[in-house]
């Protein structure tokens, strides 16, 4: 592949932008790629990995000259960091997000981006329960989607460029809507996400079965969640604030539905269990067709961890 | 390792009784290894692959003569069952079970098991999202627990003896109250399945959200629910129905708890759920070091489906 934006900066080096480096480099995608986060040591971190070109100590430095800017930030300091970076970009550039939000950050971000600049909002729907300098994999965007969220009369040519460096690194591209970008994330991952950290607590709060009881047996279905549970708290916190009403959308529809299958099981009622769990397999067999995950048993997962 | 049973019967041939058989072999636990399941299909399909040594057309010619009857069907037929063997059982064996609730098993079977029997209930905490008589590997029990739920009075050296047959077959092995059993299960496993088919049938159901919007976005946390909701609807309704109040009283807990986040989330109370999500990280920490799971980003999971 031949290079798209001569120069890249990453603000934020964790999971998300450390990937990206590495797919960049995989793939050529850019000449050359600066890089800033907000605490020495993991700028410091970033440098003894190699990890960017150049990691800058100021993110003025960083964004200087940059031909794309990427903020691969938590959601709730995008509009810090824009406001931040506004008057160091340079004209015609791109800004892009990461972010797993996409309504708020259009909020918070557009205003300080000069009318010189180009704003398109992205979200890569990928990611690990890892975090930091260390966590990201040129692997990471293969073969899954990133989503676009143009607002209207964004610039046609920049959309199309941010495009083909997605699927450069990886991806496949589809452009939507930021709203209901935030209420299908709200199914996928949101929702889920908050549902696992809380089974995860209730466990750990019973006082009549102790943790290492949950740990032992956490093999029958728990550990599963507890993968999830790990994941970063200030990114998942952001995520929550900042997609409020989608995520209590869909919780609603939730704690109904399993209201209902509650009720089913005290009275007893096997058939409307059976139908419900019949009907929840087809699911599962569309994201393995869909090459969205393994069919392999648990996971693939190793039997006996190496 | 040596034989510990002479002549074993398994009465089911899915993921549970032929992931026995396999180990067993593995490990020349047996010296024969007769089968019987309901279906002619089940049984033929048994026969094929050369799951157990002998495939009997009746429950009664498959236990006769068997020191272990391993009782590895759904819960909820588990009594029926039983009476159909209680006499054709030989004096002195010993009868188990595999099922994922305790408290049901033992007030359904222990009736019929003639007195000159052992009946020791267990219950292997390994499995995976997959059934019948092809689903099965040697492997699936190791490093995994293996609870006997021995009621009061029961023969200790019948329980020391199968207490042996497990370790064989890779697990270790843990005695514990059936009532306990059952409340320790509804959190580690019971809860989590029906939480997880609640999330995917609410997706399923979304007007607003398609199908294939939730297939090709569930890389970001949804996927992971879906292969707990692709396990067995039967194998899950007897569970629910047999262990209805523990399971009850855990998503009760649940559900409290669920509020107390969403509650959060309205108000905005950004510390309130880092806290929580920063708590929930140590029972994973504890499960890996407990060699329960992987370590590796989701799973370990092959990035593109092979
Ligand atoms: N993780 C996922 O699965 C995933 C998937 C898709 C999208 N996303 C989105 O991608 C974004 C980044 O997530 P991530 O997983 O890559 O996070 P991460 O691994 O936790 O890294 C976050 C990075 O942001 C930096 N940072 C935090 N506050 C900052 C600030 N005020 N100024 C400058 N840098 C700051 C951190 O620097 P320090 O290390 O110095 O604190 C760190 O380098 C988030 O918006 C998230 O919603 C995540
Ligand atoms: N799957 C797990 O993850 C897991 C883990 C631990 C414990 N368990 C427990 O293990 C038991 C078996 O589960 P599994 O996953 O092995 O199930 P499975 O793969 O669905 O197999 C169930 C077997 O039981 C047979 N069967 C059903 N009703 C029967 C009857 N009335 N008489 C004789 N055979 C009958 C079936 O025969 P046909 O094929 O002819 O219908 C089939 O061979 C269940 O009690 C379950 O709770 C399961």
């Amino acid at each position: 592949m031949s290079v798209i934006y001569d120069r890249v900066a990453l603000i934020g080096l964790g999971l998300i932008a450390s990937s990206m480096f590495w797919a960049m480099k995989r793939n050529g995608l850019a000449r050359e790629v600066t890089g800033y986060a907000r605490s020495a040591a993991t700028r410091d971190a970033a440098r003894r990995i190699g990890l960017c070109d150049h990691v800058c100590d100021t993110v003025a430095e960083a964004v200087k000259d940059a031909d794309l800017v990427v903020l691969a930030i938590p959601v709730g300091v995008m509009g810090a960091v824009a406001a931040e970076i506004g008057p160091h970009l340079k004209p015609g550039a791109t800004v892009t997000d990461v972010g797993s939000v996409k309504r708020d950050v259009i909020e918070n971000v557009g205003p300080h981006i000069p009318e010189t600049v180009h704003f398109v909002p992205g979200h890569p729907v990928a990611g690990t329960e890892h975090s930091g300098p260390d966590s990201g994999f040129a692997e990471l965007f293969d073969n899954r989607w990133c989503l676009l969220t143009p607002p209207e009369g964004t610039d046609l040519t920049a959309v199309a460029e941010l495009r083909r460096f997605w699927e450069g690194l990886g991806s496949n591209v589809e452009e939507m809507e930021a709203d209901h970008h935030d209420l299908v994330l709200a199914v996928t991952s949101h929702a889920p996400h908050l549902i696992a950290y809380t089974m995860v607590g209730v466990a750990d709060d019973l006082r009549r079965v102790t943790d290492s009881e949950v740990i032992q047996y956490s093999a029958a279905g728990f550990r599963d969640f507890t993968r999830i549970a790990a994941s970063d708290p200030t990114m998942w916190r952001d995520v929550f604030l900042t997609n409020k009403d989608a995520t209590l959308e869909i919780l609603g529809r939730f704690t109904e539905e399993l209201f209902a299958l509650q009720r089913a099981i005290r009275t007893g009622d096997g058939a409307h269990l059976h139908d419900y769990f019949t009907r929840t397999r087809a699911i599962r067999r569309g994201i393995i067709e869909a090459g969205q995950d393994t069919a392999a048993p648990n996971f693939g997962r190793a039997q006996k961890p190496v």
